[in-house]
């Protein structure tokens, strides 16, 4: 088949089990990414040799490269070079570049040469060497039915090493590749996979084929990815990038890995500005989600986590009066929460958050997923009322993504309206 | 081929390409693999339609079953029905049962079924549904050249609830298992994985072969997992599960999916008590794992980020003259931080947290990593001090969890000294 040009073959129990989860593979094929190298397929199996010896013959027959990872160890269960070997009807013979590497390595490490560690230099005959200058196994390469096979290590630090010094240098040669493979990615909130998949077909109908348009959904961000890989797609990619933004506006939050708590802490600091939290239903999420990130102590000092209505009166001066009429999910005491916050903290903007996280708590004229939230500085606190779907985390985790997004508008400027508050709006007083 | 059983297919882009770590295929093979069942082998393929027809074929071929995750959704990359049908050469049909659970699902989050939410009903004729109560796609599954093909949903917490509720019982009356396996998950705190290795080999050096012992890391947390496979041996797994406690103390929260939070929120429950968190480097993250508890309301009203000074001394009444004297992060800081923390919330219990997250802000008396704990209730406030390798990520989350297992040692009345302050014991005034 002849789109199979790259393919892998991972190796080990421990993948097979679950009991580890497979980051290998990623970093593999995120490192062929960045040189325009496209893997085609991924097989894992367990540390069975007649697996892997099937394996390795039928991939062979298909691919033009392949890479196995693991299984390169002095264990028992380390059986690459043997699957190999078998594979290629070829006997394993002490090879005399990895015998010396291992001499030198146990030297090092003032650690005596033993059986099991020398099996590691036990290799296919007239395979060549892969230098590993962070561990004890080396890699190794060998031509089999017209396919070329990179052996590699399975210990990530060793792998990372080796594809970074030697192995994507060697791909790309051997692929001879030109890379025109162009990436942008865009993160977006506020719309559905469905609805933006809707939105682009309805506007935008004559999507080129050149450009192929992902989506992933990362929740309660969606992730979407352009990619063309020639040279004039990457010009035309640019134009419909630009309809994509006319199209989606501030529904994008931003390119690459942009996500809003960052994105809400890096248009704070642009302006000197600082922002507090007063959260109910969140209980603490948005805080937290602003704390993780570096150098946030810029723009957050303050944050409240007021559950009880006693508490909200207590710490932000929340009327009870207020709550006792209109109930502590109200606009009312979200308007009263932020104000109280901005009014302790002397921060410049203000999230407050009220809602019913459930499973428990709701009623029919506040259902489980009700969530009032006010947002916006000590001259216009703006609110609105949303009806989330889904279990506590859903609630919880869009609430506070909903409260980033609308405190960013502001930040911005901007004039459009979210697209959830068109559909999830309030509904009644 | 006969030992290929059980095989799974991947699907996705986002897996190809390594934008995405697959951790599906982990839990896929560990739901298995505590029902005695092996995963065999794992194709991963990107949403490519004639690559996922022959995959489909070539698979159905040599495995008893299959299992296909991810492509179910409602945009154009989702492929799995269509490469079904294509594969078994039957057609796509709008399957009545799969419509009904659509509109159900959008009537209830009060959102129109649109055309590409409707396509997640096309499915191929004649299959049958595998109920979704999550999400939705329903999965779906057909037999092919002998072998029974289950399609499930991408989305972690969507297959999460598929495997629970349905798959895994489909897949151990397909096989006809007998079901002798029987699993105990112990979740432990404090204690390294070669820790806890070390001590069982010392002290429990005769531990059955027939009690399979598993670890997992889950960070901050382990898990210990006992596996027997037969009725004598289910006996005897209690017996060393009694000594395992033994040895491990309150290093053991509880079985099952038992974490910090939870437990501690239980505990205090019991009590009729109730907890507040005064937080400066986890910044609302212990409030937010508390509150993300339904029914965390019972035990806990109020909570303080206070990172800056300034609001240290505003929300928690912190004299200004501690933190000039002993800096913010220090012993007086985090036990003034906890009575001020007690005082205006009234609450029976408190957790009070100072430290350095990093990656800026440390020093060589206060270096990155270094955390001040203070905790307990108005008439003992115990503190401590943990210096904690790793990225901030790290540090916020090591420092939460101990916070809140120190909490639950004093809900406990336990005596033992956690491995984890031993080791990491602060070392200087």
């Amino acid at each position: 088949m002849n789109q199979h040009h790259v393919q892998l073959l991972m190796t080990g129990n421990e993948l097979m089990s679950g009991d580890v989860i497979d980051s290998n593979s990623a970093m593999i094929a995120q490192a062929l990414k960045d040189k325009g190298i496209e893997l085609i397929r991924k097989v894992t199996v367990a540390d069975n040799l007649p697996h892997l010896v099937e394996e390795i013959q039928t991939i062979s027959k298909q691919a033009k490269v392949l890479i196995i990872n693991g299984g390169l160890g002095p264990t028992v269960d380390d059986l690459t070079a043997q699957a190999l070997a078998m594979a290629a009807n070829i006997p394993l013979t002490m090879h005399p570049e990895a015998l010396g590497h291992l001499e030198v390595w146990c030297k090092q490490r003032g650690v005596v040469l033993n059986e099991p560690n020398k099996k590691q230099a036990l290799l296919p005959q007239n395979c060549q060497i892969i230098a590993n200058s962070v561990g004890s196994a080396v890699g190794f390469e060998l031509q089999l039915n017209g396919c070329k096979i990179y052996c590699t290590p399975g210990v990530p630090s060793e792998l990372k090493v080796m594809l970074e010094q030697v192995l994507i240098e060697k791909l790309s040669m051997k692929l001879a590749l030109k890379n025109k493979t162009d990436i942008t990615r865009l993160q977006v909130f506020g719309l559905g996979e469905s609805s933006l998949q809707q939105l682009i077909d309805e506007h935008l109908p004559d999507w080129p084929a050149e450009i192929e348009l992902g989506f992933r959904a990362t929740r309660p961000q969606i992730e979407i990815k352009l990619t063309s890989r020639s040279d004039n797609a990457a010009t035309l990619k640019r134009q419909w990038l630009a309809k994509l933004h006319l199209l989606l506006g501030d529904h994008i939050i931003g390119e690459n890995d942009s996500n809003l708590p960052e994105c809400v802490l890096s248009l704070l600091t642009q302006k000197h500005a600082t922002i507090t939290i007063a959260e109910s239903c969140t209980g603490g999420l948005i805080a937290s989600q602003l704390t993780q990130i570096s150098g946030s102590s810029q723009a957050f000092e303050a944050g409240f986590v007021t559950y009880s209505n006693r508490i909200k009166s207590k710490l932000l001066s929340v009327d009870p009066a207020i709550i006792d009429k209109h109930g502590a999910v109200s606009k009312a005491t979200v308007i009263a929460m932020a104000q109280g916050a901005l009014t302790v903290s002397e921060a410049d903007y203000v999230i407050a958050v009220s809602g019913i996280a459930g499973p428990d708590g709701g009623s029919i004229e506040k259902p489980v997923g009700m969530v009032w939230l006010g947002w916006g500085d000590a001259d216009n606190i703006q609110t609105t009322c949303l009806y989330l779907p889904g279990n506590r985390h859903y609630v919880q985790h869009y609430a506070a993504a909903a409260g980033l997004d609308l405190i960013r508008r502001v930040l911005l400027n901007s004039d459009d309206e979210p697209y959830y508050l068109q559909e999830r709006k309030f509904r009644s007083t």
